[in-house]
């Protein structure tokens, strides 16, 4: 793939309304996220304060902001992204086993959702993972417990169990799960993760489960994970007024920037974030002169 | 008239975007500006870049605006606020001879158009005047020249005719201006003000011109002029990540904070400056108990 001027990494408002600011300025978008758009905007009953589309329902935005991207081609890329490294003149984002190439990024990727389970970001990549995509060949024929955030991640669990021993499931939501025969659903909460030799233990609130491996699956990766080296607060990214970041060439917008966590203040970022991003470009074009 | 919690200064996207989100937060809303909404919005050919409504035109999105404040019962009043003062526990807006008041206070009133005129700022209530409403009883009988920026001008000259006794109108802008006969048209630049005695003299490019005062009347008043103690950065407001200037209880949006100019920025930070808004008004509740 050829590589992309601008990076999008979200299918929210401030993705879309990145990738919409940037294409305008005739920028090479890459937008990264899901074609049903982001999880939340769907579930949201009634939208009252985006300007122009009153007391829209959560389903219809999503459908505007869809028709939008559909008017100006812009397609979105279904990979989800579990790591952003800059590689000098640019940046390689790593979705799954394909590696992506962008000039600048923009994180438009939401804020984790909970607080993490104690254990899981002291042991990510010593037996956690927050990415099946990226690590089920690592469980190949062993035993895993797939802790589920949303119903999305279900395709993963059921993936998982065509490449792992054997896979249970916790659903942190309250809808049944769809799952093959072979995972094993349980429901009940998991409280905290911690290691004991080759083994990973995780307690719940009905005993201890004992796996080779956990993955811990969010709507959204913790922004310091993503892309080592970015500047947090908590688990939020530290932008300024222009939408930049401490990493020159990433820039952030939506929900992901802190609070509040609101539809127009989201869309309203991802254009300034684009815009910023727009003027990198530029600069980066003279200097190279 | 009542005290209201939040006035909010301007009816462009920003404005708008802060009334509908502080009505929602059951805030007593005073949205001042102009029923037509700003002047810029009507002006725009296409809009390709505001999210959920793409390729709308100027004049549409105008409308949509109009209609989401209409489903919510939010009016606009239709008055110029020349100043805003900070009383203590509320604001005081002078608004030609009426003044309002507000516990906080927004300011979305744009930014103002074009470098001021030599002598413009130095003169300013010493003879310069920004507002025809609020300083016509001044200039009873005696002889004005009226510096338009836009045809929405007109009236204001028009009202000063009925008031003073000469008025002389230089519009800065192609369209013919609709004015009663008694307005003398000056197709010509101004390059500075001066006083001499009791007189103004403007310098044009077709000549002096000597009367009692000048009106310049700006789609925007300079902030700093607006609100004595605000902390700007040349035409703009200096705000933070939550739309909050240097003054407690004065947030801004839109254009008014600096660049980039565009409708979905404005519309984000008047959501993000009603939040805040809404919770200084809390504090204040919280501290007052």
């Amino acid at each position: 793939m050829d590589r992309a001027d601008i990076a999008i990494i979200g299918t929210g408002p401030g993705g879309i309304s990145a990738a919409i600011t940037a294409v305008i300025r005739n920028k090479k978008v890459l937008l990264l996220g899901r074609a049903e758009l982001s999880g939340k905007i769907a579930q949201a009953h009634e939208i009252r304060n985006y300007p122009g589309l009153p007391a829209v329902s959560g389903a219809d935005l999503a459908k505007a902001l869809r028709e939008h991207l559909r008017q100006m081609g812009i397609p979105i890329t279904e990979k989800r992204v579990g790591a952003v490294y800059a590689m000098g003149d640019y940046f390689a984002l790593q979705a799954g086993e394909d590696m992506l190439e962008a000039k600048a990024v923009i994180l438009a990727c939401g804020v984790v959702q909970g607080k993490p389970i104690p254990g899981e970001e002291e042991l990510l990549g010593r037996g956690v993972s927050a990415c099946a995509t990226c690590d089920a060949a690592l469980y190949r024929g062993k035993t895993v417990l797939v802790i589920g955030y949303s119903p999305r991640e279900e395709a993963e669990a059921a993936f998982l169990s065509e490449v792992c021993g054997k896979v249970t499931y916790i659903p942190v939501y309250a809808a049944e799960p769809h799952l093959p025969a072979a995972v094993e659903v349980l429901r009940t909460k998991a409280l905290g993760i911690r290691r004991e030799g080759a083994k990973l233990l995780t307690e719940t609130e009905s005993g201890t489960l004992t796996t080779d491996g956990v993955f811990v699956l969010r709507e959204a990766v913790a922004p310091g994970q993503l892309v080592p080296g970015l500047e947090t607060e908590g688990a939020h990214v530290k932008v300024n007024r222009r939408m930049e970041t401490n990493l020159p060439g990433v820039f952030a917008c939506g929900d992901i920037t802190g609070t509040p966590y609101q539809y127009i203040k989201a869309a309203g970022e991802g254009n300034v974030a684009a815009l910023s991003a727009v003027s990198f470009l530029d600069q980066q074009k003279a200097q190279s002169k």
